[in-house]
């Protein structure tokens, strides 16, 4: 008989979420998260050293103790045994690197490194290699490299070689002692499996991989710095699997860590975001899927293969077979929200929210819901994590303009809401001018599941229907998806994702009013959009240099 | 024997302060503060009724509140006696007007407007009627009016006129029932001492009266709008008195309500900025004063008239006989810092400060202190309050940039801060160019005694040696001086200035090294100032506009 399960993990920026699904209907049966004990380490090291500026690190360990609770954890909450464990499979943040040695073991495992920030996992947020960035750009347009349109012709400074790079040349000991430069995604896989595999979409979307071609020559590499000669083969692993292979099954390692049986089948890690994307139902072409969480991602699938600017890239069969599908990213959108509450909220707020039981998200959007648009006066730009969309400069900041003495908490914490959303009109058109149509959008993730304010916002803004994805975790049941294909339970994951997918029960419809009022605001969004972010007034990147040079 | 104590009392934004002086030496005795109990309204009037946005409205009530607590008060703690007062003298914020009727009595204090905004007193910062400053600055430039000039070519929202034609539009009944218009000041002479006087500084720098001249012509007031035919003369005395003059002796009125005697001398009442330029000793060219509080004024004297772009106006013999008196302004400063601390400062720094027994402004300043110029990367335009020097215009608005995820509240803080001080070199560059030299600056108000770090930003970012007014309560004891001269202590200003003045004590120098990194971020400010003050892009302007709408 047919094992009746199936395990999606889906790793996240502060924690992992395990689901256990139902392999006949797509059901989640139990659910169990597990807070990464380091978190984010943005200020210090474990051992209390500080970081520079901008710097974005975690722990490896946090993602094993992920593994070894959530399993067994939904495994008793559901009353399964591990036995009945068809397969698993899990997704990852994309483009969150580390270094580790012959062995696999991270090089910050070991005692010498242990206060090397750079022998830690670089989490894809970390922005410390803008500068590195800049030259690789620089660079690859001078030598008219081919690769770089793919990309929008501007590469992130989140992305693997940027942080390969900033390694080399801050510390060259820890890329001297380094065997493999590995998403953490992979090297996760590596741990369960004993096999070393990198997944296509992370290669391609992330590490200038292309099916077919392979990454960019040596001699760029060369060019770049001399000790990136012989990069590709070595530190660079270019064992690429696609997403029609399998990682693998447990071994020994794996099956201690999970407490599952050695044997058990293990998908390829798929990028979180674009996880989410069968677990939605979407296998055609012109769905966007756009994911609303820490930061969004708006992925596509189109038959042609079009150069669009600023996009972080497409990869054919990366996530359907026969398309290409086209991601863009605005970096910041969840991780905003939670800065302003964090630390532009005053004390009698969080009090009230916490005296009536609320989370301080819902008590300010209370007040701002019955805010009209452009009541507040307030516009700003979304770029507090740097803009990785069409811009694609890490070193953009965040701007608030209309502030007066009569402006509150509430109205500051709509605007920056109202910015994510207009950064999402500038994706969408940005799609739209460059052949890839759009005819419908599908919204996932922790905001489209739960924050109504800011879906109509949002529908308001684009002037464009939002359909709210069926499944709470869709990356997590996506990844269960591709797990049903790595063991058999369906031959293909069209298959598998026309039976365990879930209908959208809810959709957002842009107010005729409201889209009006935005249009003017979008407009005035667009501007200075452009004089910031295109040349017109290069402030941010002065401002970014001087605070390097006095930070 | 002459009465050896004198009484100056400081009518500011949210209190009252009175402080009573040895008429020998200038000596404090005693101090005593009045919070306003309507303090500033600008979300609701007593009876509940909200108001618009831009509105700051006052209750009469509170000044007179004033006089009877702190004038007994500080009787009391020097244990002196009512009959040893040589004389009295205040001073008051400028250009907080209010209408009254034909007994003088304030028409908030009827009935039948108790629940009617436009009845009760207009602060300074009362920036609804920007659309009517608009019209008049237009009006006024089309006919080329001589007068337009002399105030920088722009008159600002919060001055008198504006004020007065708000009324007339939007509360016809309340114009209709109003037989004077009066700064709060001349009312409050008028209850005191029975005449009705309008002192000249208040006049001149805000309400369009030149010496010599008057007003602009009938035909100026008819042309603006019929219903202010015959405005000079009726609803707007011109009965302005120079500083050279007395308010008059207390009436049974005055003096039931101060407790003093009958016939006690009271000054004319000046500005309160201006009423410190004696108390520091201020009598000569090229010293400008700068007077640092909830916003901030610089004024100078200069024995030639000239005209300066932008500047509040200029006064001659408004200060000290002989010279005329420029003043120009930032409308927000200590307000500014104080909006930061009630609304963008998290509840874990207002609790660790008041666990520590400190501000959360000293908290934050303890912080903020350890930053180096620069090192934040973010740069603010402190127009929260709108702009009143230079560009004129409550309009204009606040904006932050160069935040990012990383940014904390400190920093925001100290950006408030710089950009405040930015502000200020702005208004020095511009005397300075326009042929008012500046040779020294002497520093008072709350935030010059207080506030080292501001003062040593100041410094850093204007260049210049920055002395600190050694009278705490400079204001207040001004007008102690204008008080002795009304009672013949003194023959003149000057003398009374040289007895009773307090040499500074403290001087910030800028430091080098800061002075360098401030010279280049406020290459930066001056560009976005210009960009957002002087059309090239009127996004604030546009914003102001929506919000207007959609309020």
């Amino acid at each position: 008989m047919q094992k009746p399960y199936l395990i999606g993990i889906d790793f996240g920026t502060l924690s992992g979420r395990c689901i256990l699904v139902d392999a006949r209907d797509g059901r989640e049966l139990a659910e169990s998260v597990s807070e990464y004990a380091h978190g984010v380490m943005d200020e210090r090291l474990p051992c209390g050293k500080p970081l520079p500026a901008q710097y974005a690190l975690q722990h490896p360990q946090d993602y094993l103790d992920v593994l070894s609770s959530t399993i067994p954890d939904v495994l008793q909450k559901a009353g399964a045994s591990p036995e009945e464990v068809a397969g698993i499979g899990f997704d990852f943040t994309a483009c969150t690197w580390m270094p580790v040695d012959a062995d696999g073991t991270p090089l910050c495992f070991h005692e010498r490194f242990a206060a090397e920030p750079h022998a830690y996992v670089k989490l894809w947020k970390h922005h410390a290699a803008q500068p590195q960035a800049d030259r690789i750009n620089r660079l690859a347009a001078e030598r008219g490299e081919d690769w770089l349109p793919v990309y929008g012709s501007k590469i992130s400074s989140e992305w693997a070689l940027p942080k390969i790079l900033e390694i080399l040349e801050e510390a060259p000991a820890v890329f001297e002692a380094t065997d493999r430069f590995t998403e953490a995604a992979d090297w996760l896989s590596r741990v369960l499996t004993g096999n070393e595999t990198h997944s296509a979409p992370f290669a391609g979307y992330k590490a200038l991989w292309r099916a077919g071609i392979g990454y960019p020559g040596d001699d760029f590499f060369t060019a770049l710095h001399p000790g990136l000669h012989g990069l590709v083969g070595t530190r660079l692993s270019e064992r690429v699997c696609g997403m029609d292979q399998t990682a693998g099954i447990l071994n020994r390692t794996g099956a201690t860590l999970t407490g599952l049986p050695e044997g058990t089948p293990l998908a390829l890690p798929q990028i979180d975001g674009h996880a989410a994307m069968p677990a939605l139902g979407i296998v055609g072409e012109g769905e966007l899927m756009m994911i609303m969480g820490t930061s969004s991602c708006h992925i596509i699938n189109n038959r042609s293969e079009r150069l669009v600017p600023g996009i972080c890239g497409y990869v054919r069969d990366g996530v359907i077979p026969g398309y290409a599908t086209y991601e863009a990213g605005q970096s910041g959108v969840g991780d905003i929200f939670d800065w302003c509450v964090t630390h532009q909220v005053p004390g009698r707020d969080t009090e009230e929210a916490a005296r009536r039981g609320i989370s301080i998200h819902k008590l300010l959007r209370e007040r701002a819901m019955s805010l009209r648009p452009g009541q507040s006066g307030l516009l700003a730009l979304d770029w507090l994590n740097g803009n990785r969309n069409v811009l694609m400069n890490a070193d953009l900041s965040g701007m608030l303009l209309g502030l007066t003495l009569n402006t509150r908490p509430e109205e500051i914490y709509r605007a920056w809401i109202e910015a994510t959303a207009y950064g999402t009109r500038i994706i969408l058109e940005n799609f739209e001018q460059n052949g890839v149509p759009i005819h419908s959008i599908v919204a996932g993730g922790g905001i489209a599941q739960k924050d109504e304010m800011t879906m109509q916002i949002y529908a308001d803004v684009t002037g464009r229907e939002l359909r709210v994805a069926g499944a709470v975790q869709a990356a997590a049941l996506g990844s269960a998806m591709y797990a049903a294909v790595a063991a058999g339970v369906f031959p293909n994951l069209q298959e598998a994702a026309q039976r365990l997918s879930r209908p959208s029960p809810r959709t957002y419809r842009p107010i005729p009013a409201h889209h009006t009022v935005y249009n003017r605001l979008y407009q005035e969004y667009k501007q200075l959009h452009d004089y910031f972010g295109r040349g017109g007034n290069n402030v941010m990147l002065t401002l970014r240099e001087l605070s390097r040079t006095n930070g």
